[in-house]
């Protein structure tokens, strides 16, 4: 099992505009001083378990071994879910069983899955609707300052997946979707790039981008473009520009990888 | 007198678009260089006193004693309203005395509360516009680098007060108000969650409630609930929805809450 | 040169709501696990050089001596413009050589520039699009880990300049633009506040402000008020409200510095 690091790294959706984030922070150093906490993010939209799962794939993989991941999108709180914490080889994480995690038992080896239940490692009176605060952030201070997972509770059954969608491929052209819109307005697919040659066409709704190009620069200003994002999957972007105004896009929408 | 932890938890107005935040950062190292800062929020809009008030003390207690708040809404910038250091038992408190640490006196014991006026310990020259950076910065550094609050000024008076809301009671009502709308579009009232049945009609406007549910999904997705929130107050949300939208509530607007 | 201190402090326009800001944290901590991050600002309008030259300019002098800074704000990633590092008397800076870093020989005294090409700090494949993870992250972690700045390529040409607004006197006026908006409406001019008498009368549009006040509480709360801000140069304000709702302001407006 990889030891902890002391890094602790939050995603949630809880914004910034309120005190929750904030009061998790509090909570994990009330019982471990000595974490040192880092925001992945905490403004995933409300209750989007999708783009949590989006965020923290792309993400682990580039904190140090022995990070602590601790991931709040929960619109299952106060019910019947289960709180798990999961060691693979390199990390550690913590979440609700809602497919936040879904990905972990296909990319990673999972060591281990615990089912949080010792509500001895809680912070009490435990609130119906702010775990982080009750149950998240004291667990994950107890397991930053060395309290074993395997004392938090008993095994965990099969880590939830979550429904994602897959391309298809059908006579030379990948049909995928457009699975996130990114600050800037590049539109990420779910089409794997190493699979797209570089003269393929690219085509959303009536757009038709002519070949992958190698980065945003290779077209001149204001054009569209198509690349391999920096997550491996293939990316629409306009140069300078926003693709998701450009082209209206929207999260679910049909884009084509035909071969030449 | 609680030593300090060396944690110092940020909350101001100046948003995360302009340098201030992050100069305020800068500048508490630079006097600190082992100072843990850690953002409590720093998006509470423009301005408003009463909005941080809400937010530092719902927080406070949960970071570790000896923490350090420094509390930055100061629509009185550059005028004659003082800069105060607060001690109690367990924290300490830099703010402008404009009713942002209005709770204080009444929720904890105050062991020390110094007007800051050492102009040793600002950042010369003064700016009349950025105590930001200034004077709390600075000041804070000097605090975590263990240089006494009483060394800062003089024993300051009374606290000043700020003017919030209180329920009252009415032939079984009692009779509150929204008092904070959150990111997910719940409303917060100031209506404490002890003195009211599990069978209460909870009113706002021509929305009814019946009973204190326990958590969100005790109602089904998209139902209008109400239950006693993280803060031990009422509040009303819609189960994976926004309350706030479904019934277009604003801060200030009347709750009942009738025993049955 | 400056050994640095530990700290690195990142400006990018990542935003929050996507993973990269948080990816880059990642990146630097698995190189320097003790790097102690600080988030001066991730909200820069995407790909807006010229706000973000305005931000560095703004905050480095208030962050400790040794502290590295990060500055990804890098429309032309993927192309032939380069990454470079340089050293002043007091701080290293890292940053595309897009004019982000432009203010620097001006201001400071340059010790060392180095055009950062040696691959083998970086993270490999580097992708075309995400350099902040990829380049200068890992960059970032190295310098902090102790690898000489002289080691990452060879020496830089003169640092890119940005072209910048200069206000310019006539007759008794000086003319100047709107060059920053904040948070709170505040319009930020060039107009150097030394040069300003208190009388002088500020003309935008067709507002004009009689004199040049200490403070916002100078005038009363909703007046139109003229002051030197914390960042030396003239700006208007709405006393407790916005000046750039009120005018209707824009950057690159003209400013008018009238003598009496």
């Amino acid at each position: 099992m990889p030891r902890l690091n002391g890094v602790v790294a939050l995603l949630t959706d809880f914004g910034l505009k309120d005190h929750y984030a904030g009061v998790m922070k509090g909570a994990i150093l009330t019982v471990c001083p000595d974490a040192r906490i880092v925001d992945l993010g905490h403004e995933v939209d409300s209750q989007d378990v999708a783009a949590g799962y989006f965020l923290l794939r792309n993400s682990y993989r580039y904190f140090p071994k022995g990070t602590l991941f601790v991931c709040v999108i929960d619109p299952g709180v106060g019910t019947e879910r289960s709180v798990i914490g999961v060691e693979t080889g390199t990390h550690t994480f913590l979440a609700p069983d809602n497919g936040l995690l879904g990905f972990l038992e296909r990319d990673e080896e999972v060591r281990r899955a615990v089912r949080i239940t010792n509500d001895r490692y809680f912070l009490k009176p435990v609130s119906s609707t702010f775990h982080g605060r009750d149950i998240f952030a004291p667990v994950a201070g107890h397991l930053l300052a060395g309290v074993d997972l395997g004392k938090m509770g008993k095994p965990a059954g099969p880590i939830r997946r979550l429904e994602t969608p897959s391309p298809r491929e059908e006579a030379g052209t990948v049909l995928g979707e457009i699975v996130r819109i990114d600050r800037f307005g590049n539109l990420v697919t779910n089409i794997p790039g190493a699979g797209v040659p570089k003269d393929a066409r690219i085509r959303l709704g009536r757009a038709v981008i002519q070949g992958v190009s190698t980065s945003y620069g290779s077209r001149k200003k204001n054009e569209l473009l198509a690349y391999v994002g920096s997550g491996g999957c293939v990316e629409i972007a306009v140069n300078q520009g926003s693709a998701a105004r450009r082209l209206r896009a929207r999260i679910g929408q049909v884009v084509r990888a035909e071969s030449p």
